[in-house]
């Protein structure tokens, strides 16, 4: 079997332009640079981000007014396949088009765009987006800049108060950004109107900081080197008014505040819900570093032999253990499933986001998704990478393996744009408030509050392919018969009522919060509120995967993918099956089932393991580690 | 509470030892070494190697007569303190003084020894331990190195047949050693006797190569960048005839052949027996590190602040989130539970190697309880740091916080001195064959077969404080009783019936091998065999526990151990649950109610958390991350 079969499932919508970027990547041919020093490196990032700058890629995310390409989702595809590759020129390209540029288009107005997106495109002007804090990242609603309007001058003055306040881990602000979006709690008149984005450059000509910008460097990290993260402290910076970022909220003159959102909180969460392609984008790299990471481990599988068979037929190859079956293939799975939903998301921020009208709750549950999915794969990425790495032992942490930039670059995935757990939570208070909740406020104390006030009962909304899951659902057997493991329906099935139960089991637990202490009652339901968003999200997930194996035309594809799918089912239940064993959803014999049920698909599936990684379709020239040489 | 009366029974039998190397180390003040290139941080480790060898504590392990201290626990701890600092160096050390070093003592003889041993720990003469090869690494017995016997000139010549049997990520090769002692297979008269060490020089003193080697530089790693790891190729390299490290086979003139011991198989096995010491050292190296992990996570916890109250009354500290507690305490409750153990392990270690004669099981059991707990304590440490680096958010990914370097640098531990997933089928093995096969075989299939011939029943032997732990047993309610969860002897009979159940299933499903193919059968099993050695390392962790709770004299810590005692417990069975649900030893409340007690135990030690760490007692120095400056 061709892995194009499978390859043309993967790649969705944008199929055309994933076949373009691959064409490309096929004549890559700079090594990958593992013994730079951390200034050589960023330079040899800065220099490959010039070169892309001439593929237009990264376009596509801006306006066509401007030079854009105005297609969103392309510009979240194009970025992620970056995944394949030097993530520091992933991540850095995300810094200057993706949050930096994005933000003055989304949160800017028209001479905003008309001055800066030209030279950003061109990268004519390299810039930051400073918004974490040292004391504050995911709860960006207190963070502690100040922006103070002087009428006098009719000028916003910028000021760190302390330390903490200082903007931190600052992508392109340790040596080449000449300029920074900076969000500041917006003060004029004595009253403080909340976060807002400002223009500020903190560099000169020569590259030497502003009068009164103090820049640090965060200087050498855990992984992707190539960025120059840093700090910026503001000694009372004089921006002018027009610095303001004004789309959602603006100052006349006098210092009067105006804004077409009445309250704060509302406007606050509208602004950030336009920062949620970052999110996207996250989520589809790490997938994508994955997919090469297991490619890797994988084809070295299949060619590491370890101890003689005992029947004298020559040394056994890795890939035909069962524990190293068990290592790489239910990653795969999980993989295959992740992709899928991820290409799902990616379509529907695509057309939400090209609709000139996006109702609200559609743009809270599509942050909520992002958030999910965001969270799910980055982690996914840092146990699968770890997987891959430990399956190719004293090779595998060779950086000539290419392995251990992976994990190394990978590994703050989970924490930037949004931290985990703290996007779980986000995830959780959408379910349970049903997003009636106008603010996808990331703080976690609010949702024990709201979920006394608005919860109703959880009705599980299915996202994808309706049609195919309701018939599959309907067509589930008994819960008694022989073989239900393998039916769609009866899985689908038990991933609803799983969630279900969850979802109304938490939110027993937090409508407590009317009568006790908001904060001991959230906490104490904490681990509950996570979980209740780790199985939606696995709920989502597994729809996806169906609706994919459902557009697949290829009969041998879609046998294949079915099996797979079997697996990325079977392997979630048996790590969660002590909860199905608990709530009477498993008897001792069938959770005993599903273990032997993993065991025998892994078995079955390693003959194909290569074909499902070459599905993958990583361009070869990120497939040569020395190992494989 | 002082945590002096915790750190007085985490330090056990080396505890003055202990205070003299914590001592020194307090006046440490050399910068942590994050941004240096490859070559800068080598010559940095060496240097540091140079200052360690003032110190004397590299001598513990050597023998008196040669100017070392005799004192071969003392030898295991002076090395893994190292764990609290620069791990490069560590591992350096390791590589001169306990593999080079180690191998020269037990596998040579007095000529040997009068020549070298002085030199070695005076760091005169820098050395490698050759054992592993590109294609061969655990399966030691194959290695494809030969050293064949020329009587014509009485010399070994040293050949590398082709590039997989290079020697491969060897320490000390790539830069600075002069001397390997390589493994190789010893052929004479035409037939091979199977696998032994050789005295071989591979550089001159300026540091060229000599004839015939042909040094390779592994390059950058994802860690670990201060050793100088490298390949090593031979084309007919002459060594004298007394090159042979000849404690257990010698070549006379002619070129005959002798040992003390008959069988090659068995030969092979007391070699590698006599380098137990290094699995045991790198256990030791792990779980200090996991300690200075978890210190600098859980100060940070207790400082960083996320989210405000909804009362008003500020933002709440990490560590108050249920989330917090839960990704650090049960991970500092087990790093207590595996010191012990690992404590014990030292101390069983010395008096065996002290004495003059062990008995050859006593060696095998021992040789089995070093591997599992080398491969549960270096998951423990890969996993528990990557939780702290992700628990400390962004900040945790700056190298100047040194989460980073602690997560790469142990990364390898898992895979290194043996890979953990090999070792753990030793240690099965061993159970299954109650230790009376005679060889401390890796291969896992060597293992069906000979459980098919052995296998009487499973009996659990208690390695620690037997008479407390018999007494606990004894005293256990009855399964019905209420609070039955917190009762010691309740837990350890839980633990101990899972070993024995898990076991027995094991070796039933090995019993086939008899009938069928070997391999197919082992495969076919190999995750319960897995699963045998882990719940067998976990019972034997729990004992020793148990174990170092009855040696605290100071009623406090002995009541805040006792606590955590439980967590380890618990949380360990929270994570298995679904086989104590399958296999009927948990009803479905009692295993919600272990859950209910893990959450309910971290909020009770919550306020002692720091406590708990700062009772591990890692210098002062090696706790300044930047974040907590």
């Amino acid at each position: 079997m061709n892995p194009d079969a499978l390859t043309a499932v993967l790649d969705g919508q944008w199929a055309q332009l994933r076949r373009e970027i691959r064409a490309q990547f096929a004549d890559y041919d700079h090594d990958e640079p593992h013994d730079l020093s951390t200034e050589e490196y960023r330079a040899w990032v800065l220099e490959r981000l010039r070169e892309l700058a001439k593929s237009g890629w990264h376009r596509l995310g801006f306006s066509t007014e401007y030079g854009g390409g105005g297609d969103i989702g392309g510009s979240v595809v194009s970025f992620e396949m970056l995944g394949y590759g030097d993530l520091s020129l992933m991540v850095k390209s995300g810094v200057q088009w993706g949050l930096f540029g994005g933000a003055i288009q989304l949160l800017g107005t028209a001479h905003h765009h008309e001055r800066y997106l030209a030279r950003i495109m061109d990268l004519d002007l390299l810039g930051c987006f400073a918004m974490t804090e040292t004391g504050h990242g995911s709860d960006v609603q207190h963070l502690r800049t100040t922006a103070t309007y002087d009428p006098a001058t009719r000028e916003f003055v910028i000021d760190t108060p302390d330390e903490q306040a200082r903007k931190d881990y600052i992508g392109n602000a340790a040596r080449h950004g000449r300029m920074a979006v900076v969000f500041a709690q917006l003060v004029t008149g004595g009253e403080s109107r909340g976060v807002h984005a400002f223009v500020v450059p903190i560099r000169d000509e020569a590259g030497a900081p502003l009068a009164g910008v103090e820049i640090g460097d965060d200087g050498r990290k855990a992984g992707l080197n190539g960025v120059d993260n840093g700090r910026l402290t503001f000694h009372s910076v004089r921006v002018p008014r027009d610095a303001l970022l004004n789309r959602y909220g603006d100052v006349t003159e006098d210092g009067t505040y105006t804004s077409p959102i009445d309250s704060d909180n509302r406007r606050f969460f509208t602004m950030l819900g336009t920062l949620i392609r970052g999110r996207v984008s996250v989520a589809g790299g790490a997938i994508h570093a994955t997919e090469r990471a297991l490619a890797i481990a994988t084809r070295y599988a299949e060619q590491r032999r370890q101890f003689a068979r005992p029947d004298g037929s020559g040394e056994v190859v890795l890939l035909d253990y069962r524990a190293h079956q068990r290592k790489l293939l239910p990653a795969i799975a999980r993989t295959y499933a992740l992709h899928f939903a991820h290409e799902e998301l990616t379509r529907a921020l695509h057309d939400l986001q090209s609709s000139a009208e996006a109702g609200e709750r559609a743009q809270r549950e599509l942050e909520s998704r992002a958030a999910g999915i965001k969270a799910v794969a980055t982690w996914h990425a840092t146990r699968t990478i770890q997987i891959a790495r430990e399956a190719c032992g004293g090779a595998g942490y060779l950086a000539e393996n290419l392995l251990p930039a992976l994990k190394a670059d990978t590994d703050v995935f989970t924490t930037f744009e949004g931290d985990n757990t703290v996007l779980l939570q986000l995830v959780a208070k959408g379910l349970l408030t049903s997003y009636r909740d106008h603010f996808a406020d990331l703080s976690p104390l609010a949702t024990a509050r709201l979920v006394a006030e608005q919860f109703v009962g959880a009705v599980i909304e299915r996202t994808a392919a309706r049609k195919v899951i309701e018939r599959l659902v309907d067509a589930a057997p008994g819960r008694d018969d022989d073989g239900v493991l393998f039916d769609r329906g009866w899985q689908l099935k038990l991933f609803e009522d799983r969630e279900q139960h969850v979802l109304e089991g938490c939110a027993r637990r937090l409508r407590r919060a009317a009568e006790a202490d908001p904060f001991e009652v959230f906490n104490d339901a904490q681990d509950h509120v996570l979980r209740a968003a780790r199985v939606h999200v696995d709920r989502v997930v597994l729809e996806a995967f169906v609706a994919a194996i459902d557009r697949c035309a290829d009969e041998e594809a879609r046998a294949l993918l079915n099996r797979l799918c079997d697996l990325y089912v079977l392997s979630n239940v048996e790590e969660d099956r002590a909860w199905f064993l608990e709530h009477g959803r498993l008897t001792s014999p069938r959770s005993k089932a599903v273990v032997a049920a993993v065991n025998d698909l892994c078995a079955e599936l390693r003959p194909h393991a290569r074909l499902l990684v070459d599905g993958f379709a990583v361009p070869e020239p990120f497939l040569r580690p020395a190992m494989l040489r």
